[in-house]
């Protein structure tokens, strides 16, 4: 098995999102699918369409982590500037791209309208193509970084083409306690320093019709250590006079 | 009228988020918040649980920006750890504060759920109060960092009672082009550049019952240049061949 730990930076891009106009639903999908891989997000950062904020985003995160995901502005219009962003990160120039000059060609438009369009086919020199379900213009990456677009439904047909190279792939479990954080968060410190750094434990206060509960999550990439760690938690409920319900597992046995 | 601009940086702590676990909901309803007050989000991090990173995010953003808001990490468990950071990042010391613990001796607890509950009673030494309107306990604020509760319910509880110093209130109109971004793209471009930094020029493409469209959202603090960037890109959306529809401004005249 291997142990190594491999983490993303998301980097979301766009005006829309600082200024409250959209709501980003793209950190938890991304999230969900590297999970999977075997790869954790380590940090997310919410950045607006200025060039150098972007190109210094770039740098710093793609020579902190193993993927740098980015999410947004690669679109025809003036403030789609990824593209460009990405290029002066790497110091390369942008160049237009046959392949994704072809497909835009296929739909038929206006001389005009074509030549916007094609401004989707400029990615930086070296990159590769990340393919688009939606049949649309492709994404790119070029080394660690990769570049999507910002709109849910097409980020969605493109994350899953990439093949990362993930590690262990880390699990979680959960259970709920029907009572406050506070009945049982010192039970919950001391488990996790025996368990040291891992798996981690979580807890998420909820209400509910009324009623106060909370939700202990556990998440590592030792499922022994994670069945150990439930035992654990689910014998502190109940010396705290509640049941442990909603016992969950990602994994199959 | 007073034309600074004010910036905010979001620190959004949790775990949760990263691992997609938790749909973060807060930026976005503290953007519309600050929007009102006349502060706008600069840029909005999510971090994990990490005492240093914590850190080092809170001291590098509230050097470069009017204000920090943090959300999360502030319950009485071991993973409630923002308190500590943030004392630790301006070298202060965590104290009890004396009207926090009394207003959570107010709920009666056995002593050992009261001693984790009193947790959340101690904060930077110097830090002041955000009230929660919930009536649990409150968040605080050091200098010009504000830190609030992740739970949604608790940080709207929180928000709306801090008293911010704002600059020039941004206002936004928007107007919908049914038709691809590429067919206008040019065209904003120009305008944009014609009108410079201000108002701002967003192009969001959206697909509605079968039907491309594009809404264009204009930014700015100042409604006669924003009603004029509104006129021409009216004009470009009727020289394209459409009616421009769904005009909204955020304003009263």
């Amino acid at each position: 098995m291997n142990e190594r730990r491999v983490t993303a930076c998301v980097l979301i891009i766009g005006n829309e999102i600082l200024s409250g106009r959209t709501q980003d639903l793209n950190l938890q999908y991304i999230a969900k699918q590297l999970n999977l891989c075997g790869i954790s997000i380590a940090q997310a950062h919410v950045i607006p369409d200025l060039h150098d904020v972007i190109l210094n985003a770039v740098n710093d995160a793609r020579a902190k982590h193993d993927y740098v995901l980015t999410t947004g502005g690669i679109g025809p219009t003036h403030d789609d500037i990824t593209a460009e962003c990405v290029a002066a990160a790497f110091g390369v120039p942008l160049e237009m791209n046959d392949y994704i000059a072809k497909r835009i060609r296929q739909r038929p438009a206006a001389p005009d309208v074509m030549e916007n369009r094609l401004r989707m086919a400029y990615i930086p020199k070296g990159a590769r193509l990340i393919d688009n379900l939606t049949g649309g213009p492709p994404g790119f990456s070029i080394e660690n970084v990769y570049c999507m677009a910002g709109i849910p439904s097409v980020l969605q047909a493109m994350l899953p083409t990439i093949q990362f190279e993930g590690g262990s792939v880390v699990k979680s479990c959960s259970v709920t306690a029907f009572m406050g954080e506070s009945e049982i968060s010192r039970d919950l410190g001391q488990i996790q320093e025996r368990f040291g750094e891992e798996p981690s434990l979580g807890s998420y206060p909820f209400q509910k019709n009324g009623q106060f509960g909370t939700t202990l999550v556990m998440r590592g990439t030792n499922v022994e250590q994670l069945n150990k760690m439930m035992k654990e938690v689910k014998q502190a409920i109940r010396l705290r006079g509640q049941e442990p319900q909603n016992e969950s597992y990602d994994w199959d046995d």
